[in-house]
């Protein structure tokens, strides 16, 4: 069974809800015939690359709140974050493009390395103090951390076509599936979680998806020209 | 939507419903918004390495007929792959273990280049004259022809390990839908077609398939913790 997850690495509660999945398929019993893929989605898909702003007066404007009311919704996530064992830092964190990160996503994923990279930005972005945003080396390093070659990851930062197509295909398929918001979790292509559940909720999608996998409708034509253990079957003329 | 397609290089079958498949798909108005995954399935995986006999005396053993009646399915075979635009070689052909193409194959998909190799390897196996059993150089090359590295592939042919429990999560998969012979084909999880069908039953399938994709079911808990273009779900406390 596949469950693929669209998320952001400029999303708090992505890097929560992964903690949280995590936790449930560990505890699930056919984790082992479980296939996790993840997919981009930009929460800020016009933001430019140079345009860093720090995320508390991003806050503080866009819900017309005071930057100390920001704060402590950011103290929250600190508490709910440390709950999972994560490291969260709630003073001054930076906003900006998350789509040379989401490229490089992509090539960790023909390596076999994307979840890896995906962990190393989430802790850059969340829980250290260097910016991961609009610099190429720091995102260079942490590909090399996440088992990347490092020239590979240059020559996919230096070429902005690199993998763009590959990003806009999971949005759009995001778009195809009604998700809006992430994380976004689908499993089988039939269920749906949206955002950071408590772990128990991902249990119970788990267990709903796996027992209502239901046997593939077969489309028939004429008599199969297949191969099976015991031969193909050969035309006699 | 994605389409896998299970499928074995020793499986003359494979090498046809590929290309009716593809001509198919080349059609089919959705076309950019489908993905195909290729995936493992070996028809014969107990038998070892260096275990390579003729294909006729195989055929003829098994069904229990002359090696001339071999010959005329072969010959069959061969004007119904040359319909689809594809070279066969009805003489001289061998059969052995394709368990290490297989293992290679996993390779080419980290590097985007499974269709790729997939086609050199049906190729080289149906349609010329160097044996692609028991060689592994013969195998560098093809993988070399189709975009990877040749030293990559050293690695993995000289490593039995690489790659091979990905080629039995495959084959685990293909028993768990219940698909016993190849090629197999399975729509978003929900549909299947069996064998080399003509390419009017694989644009039903797509058509079907592509109707019948359902809204997800949501499995919902607290309310979610997520952020969407407006901004994340800000705990206020």
């Amino acid at each position: 069974m596949r469950v693929e997850i669209w998320s952001d690495i400029a999303c708090p509660w992505c890097y929560v809800g992964k903690a949280r999945f995590e936790k449930a398929l560990a505890a699930f019993a056919h984790r082992d015939e479980i296939e996790v893929v993840h997919r981009s989605f930009e929460l800020d898909p016009d933001r430019t690359k140079g345009d860093v702003q720090p995320v508390l007066g991003l806050l503080a404007a866009k819900y017309g709140m005071s930057e100390a009311q920001a704060q402590a919704g950011e103290d929250d996530l600190g508490r709910q974050a440390a709950a999972e064992g994560l490291e969260y830092r709630t003073r001054d964190r930076d906003h900006g493009s998350t789509f040379d990160m989401h490229r490089l996503l992509h090539l960790a994923a023909e390596r076999g390395r994307r979840s890896e990279l995906l962990d190393a930005l989430y802790r850059a972005n969340f829980a250290e103090e260097r910016s991961v945003f609009a610099d190429d080396e720091r995102l260079v390093e942490l590909a090399v951390a996440a088992g990347l070659d490092a020239d590979d990851a240059r020559r996919v930062l230096a070429d902005p076509a690199a993998y763009a197509d590959a990003v806009r295909a999971d949005e759009q398929e995001a778009a195809q599936l009604g998700v809006t918001g992430v994380p976004f979790f689908v499993l089988d292509r039939a269920y749906g979680v949206s955002g950071a559940q408590p772990a128990e909720v991902f249990t119970r999608a788990l267990e709903q998806a796996w027992g209502g996998r239901s046997p593939l409708t077969r489309v028939t034509g004429t008599d199969a020209e297949a191969c099976g253990p015991d031969g193909c079957a050969v035309p006699r003329s």
